[in-house]
């Protein structure tokens, strides 16, 4: 039996348009990013990959793009599961701040760490920083060493692998197709696992918005084609680059 | 121990507007609902009445109507649980049909009994009919009897309250603030029980549409304050004035 996983990184928010690092800031979806989750919604009609069930983080902007996404679809109705654990990367310090102008002040090679390197985290961000979501409400039943001040994307496959195993894994079995709506570093982190990329080669690997990217899994859960497909390839390798792009003056 | 109950119709749909007959046809929310279920949320928000998990129908007024509502109100992370047993009442063959056509055609008389009446539903709906959703996917689960093609306000008493002692009231049992986003007469069929209203007196009970709708519950589960309390009194008074003279020229 094969199963089908579909991953879906979020549309454009208010802080990807004004190029700022987010993180785990509960930033809102743009016009922009509505637009791509209704997109999305049609292209997993279009494409007749109808979700039986989705996971999402506790982010509005991975939230709002199922709900858009979904009830295009005519699909809002199915059972709905959330976790932290499906949450954006933990930015530290630089949630807030703005990406050229973090480039320019530390200089090329220490931003592109931050942003790429897979072990280096950022500096923490103190639990009452401007922009911390320490003592946030949707995070009280965490105990604070589970509540990250920073995260590189080691950490988020430290932590996101746990709830695919023991809440996405199940439901696969099951026969289900599975939506998951997220980040760019939640996905990554679960692209890592599924093709079995190496800490160095995930680096490269870029995640386009609002284009649904399908895996079809084998009995062992391990892709059919390597690196899934997207709906709209097109677009998706489009968009890739434009992510490639980002920070650059 | 108290807890706390709210309960929340969805806004104005497409067909409430064109004043059509809906039950479980699946329409949309208009311009004017989805403002009416930002305003909800902003309700929630400004009382300080903030959910732990909300239950919703299937249908995509009640579910849009939480997701707009919880978002506003920034608990769009919260737990979600939805069921066809928080569905509108089934509306038989007066499904998709227009309110004054149908009291013109049938006579006041007839049209309030299939309007009001607690246990006269009006004609069935053949499974192959327009506006049938007998074959909806979201209904595969569902063995063909439990499908109706027909319902009056008993019925939905009858299949909404095993949803609210198994489902509603553990959550209320643990201490969580409930939110319940359904129906006109999902929701009354709930008030009935809640309130311990006669089959006789349901008939005059109106429920505004985006206005929480407060329940504080004793131990065993009984309001506090009779009728529950509306977050914004005047609108709730004037929109329920508004829904008793509906159908009417």
């Amino acid at each position: 039996m094969t199963s089908k996983l579909i991953l879906l990184r979020h549309g454009e928010s208010e802080w990807n348009a004004k190029n700022l690092f987010t993180g785990w800031v509960d930033v809102n979806l743009n016009d922009k990013g509505r637009a791509e989750a209704e997109r999305g919604g049609q292209l997993l009609q279009s494409n007749d990959l109808l979700p039986d069930v989705v996971h999402t983080s506790l982010l509005k902007r991975a939230i709002n793009t199922a709900n858009i996404a979904l009830v295009t679809a005519d699909r809002g109705w199915i059972e709905t599961k959330r976790s932290w654990r499906l949450n954006e990367r933990h930015y530290g310090a630089l949630q807030g701040l703005d990406k050229s102008a973090t480039r320019e002040k530390y200089g090329d090679e220490q931003f592109m760490i931050w942003r790429r390197s897979y072990d280096t985290p950022p500096p923490a961000l103190e639990p009452d920083a401007e922009y911390s979501q320490f003592n946030d409400p949707r995070y009280a039943s965490l105990p604070p060493e589970l509540r990250p001040q920073t995260e590189c994307l080691a950490d988020v496959v430290v932590r996101m692998l746990p709830y695919y195993y023991d809440e996405i894994v199940p439901d696969l079995a099951t026969g289900k197709t599975v939506l998951v709506a997220a980040h760019g570093n939640s996905i990554r982190a679960l692209v890592k696992h599924l093709d079995g990329i190496s800490d160095a080669d995930i680096a490269g690997l870029n995640i386009p918005t609002g284009i649904p990217l399908l895996y079809e899994l084998d009995d062992a859960y391990r892709p059919i084609t390597p690196g899934g497909q997207y709906l709209d390839p097109d677009a998706a390798a489009e968009a890739i680059q434009a992510v490639a792009n980002q920070g650059k003056k």
